[in-house]
């Protein structure tokens, strides 16, 4: 195995070539760092911005096995990672964040039973294998509720809303009758997250916290300074660093928060750089990928301190189009992930908007 | 010929693979456009982060026309393209900063004589193509003078000083006895350079005036603000805007600047993004980069804005040695090339160190 810190010239291994692993990508070319992409998808973005990339399945014993010692350290730009294939890569290489953290976090049931172990507040839930469980939670929790499946949701996906009792069985179909938790429905005031990164020294840093707001489940914006009181956004800070020690994870995480009153509920955990980071690019004295790259990297973490009020907002779908406005408005920054297709609900790009203070 | 603004997905091809064109790479990753990069060198830089590149030589026919077909649109990251490389990919594709504006700034008494032209003050030059031209000029231009070969100059190769007429003929063969100038020396007070972006609709725009401290003819720091009066950085700004103007320039591009008193000299035409620039991509609203993108592309210029002092000072050679306790520097963004060589003399990175106002 390498030796930490990784010099100028070393190689990251990234899994996955969309948009995260592109901007990580960018982020270990300008601290002198090559990568290297695997992501089964012809013309992954990231692809394009890397000194070398493998296109291969994510069960490719062999290809992973190349890829493995071509790179110096590996990293993922998603939490889906099969386990097997954590398991072939980290035989051969370093990974980070840790496959085990992989493991917890791809699972809603094991994720929310280890926050719930570190005495941090989760909605109330229960594990649903079944019909019957589904009756047993409705119980237990009232209704409305949300019914989840336990692996692979995301943007919404995998998810059924629960507004009455009788809509159980219909929701249990939606979800494709898989093992999944049933989530109490919380009336929260607002969603944050924490960006948290932790170096392979334990030294974390904490990002400002943003304010998210959805539409059709899929991140629309991210505000910074969240609106929210000092004292609440102190206690979402430590909650993102407690989580990051008890994981002893190197690299960047986002937890997402629902604020109830002056009540924190983690929502769920990301255990890589996340979209509701995207600002920090822009109005901050690092971002969120640098961190991450320095982190895995072993290098120390830079500071994250900001300097400018921000708003991020997601480009989706056909909202690419307005490219030229947007390039051509003071204060805004455009990025833009050079995705071929601009497919329904797919990310494209987003702009920072900034505000001098 | 291709249409302006290009859209997202086009390809901008860049002469040149050294920091100059991986960073222009980074910045045209980030606005979703892919680039090709053509240099001469195997393994360099900017190869790391660009979509394709091409490892030939500048008088490869063939290699040039295969590269002019598959970009939308050539820029470069240094003035010396030879004119018969520039004329190939001219006559097949969009070329930007135009291959005329490469002619006059590749010969210092070309654009010397530009630059006077339009009213602009230089310092006292003559022409000087033999001993005899040489001992005329310093009759005219009195000692201490500096004598600089014609074309293929840069960070102080190619010019000899000559503090006596004695001196005269030992400072003709050390320049190679080629066509050069001889230039008045120049008492200057503080050395300073014009960042300006012009793009393909006339608009200009310029970032804060930095001034800049060379150590062994190759530049040491830029710090900004220069420390200047107001009044004269207008002067310097309305200088590199008239410049552009003449030029009918799309892209960046550098004028260095002598201060003697409250008077500004021309120094040197950069027609390309410049290393007294590098500030910009930690303290304003758009890079340097971003901005030569942005106007090669046809795209409105961004903001210049800048939201904090900066000093940028380069890594050069075992310089770069330094990287980990650069790295853990509070307030210091680090920015290294990737190159593998930290030969003498070679720029392997930059640091800009931001204080918040």
């Amino acid at each position: 195995m390498v030796a930490f810190p990784l010099p100028p010239g070393s190689t990251i291994g990234i899994l996955g070539g969309g948009q995260l692993g592109r901007m990580l990508a960018l982020a270990a070319a300008k601290l002198g760092l090559k990568t290297h992409i695997y992501c089964p998808e012809a013309g992954s973005p990231a692809f394009d911005v890397a000194a070398d990339f493998t296109c291969a399945a994510y069960e490719d014993a062999e290809a992973l096995s190349r890829f493995a010692a071509s790179v110096d350290v590996v990293t993922y730009e998603f939490e889906n990672v099969p386990g097997q294939t954590a398991a072939i890569l980290g035989a051969a290489v370093a990974v980070a964040p840790a496959a085990s953290i992989l493991a917890i976090t791809q699972d809603r049931l094991t994720e929310k039973r280890f926050i719930e172990a570190q005495g941090i507040p989760v909605p109330a839930f229960a594990n649903v294998e079944s019909l019957d469980d589904l009756h047993a939670a409705m119980a237990l929790l009232g209704t409305p509720c949300v019914l989840k499946t336990r692996t692979m949701g995301y943007d919404g996906k995998g998810q059924a809303k629960i507004m009455s009792p009788a809509e159980a069985e219909a929701a249990w179909h939606a979800i494709g009758r898989k093992p999944a938790i049933a989530e109490a429905f919380v009336p929260f005031s607002a969603e944050v997250s924490v960006i948290v990164a932790r170096g392979r020294d334990g030294q974390t840093a904490v990002f400002d916290i943003p304010l998210n707001e959805h539409r059709n489940h899929i991140l629309h914006r991210s505000s910074v300074p969240s609106g929210l009181s000092e004292a609440t956004e102190k206690a979402a800070r430590e909650i993102g660093q407690k989580l990051a020690q008890s994981f002893d994870y190197v690299g960047v995480m986002a937890v997402e928060l629902f604020v109830v009153g002056d009540r924190l509920l983690v929502n769920e955990i990301a255990p890589r750089v996340h979209n509701s980071g995207h600002w920090t690019e822009s109005a901050c004295m690092s971002s969120q990928f640098e961190q991450h790259i320095r982190a895995v990297a072993g290098w120390p973490l830079a500071a994250t301190e900001r300097f400018a009020d921000v708003e991020m907002t997601n480009l989706i779908g056909a909202e690419l189009e307005d490219w030229a406005k947007l390039a051509a408005e003071p204060g805004a920054a455009l990025h833009l992930y050079g995705k071929a297709e601009a497919r329904q609900g797919r990310k494209m790009g987003h702009v920072n908007r900034l505000k001098q203070r």
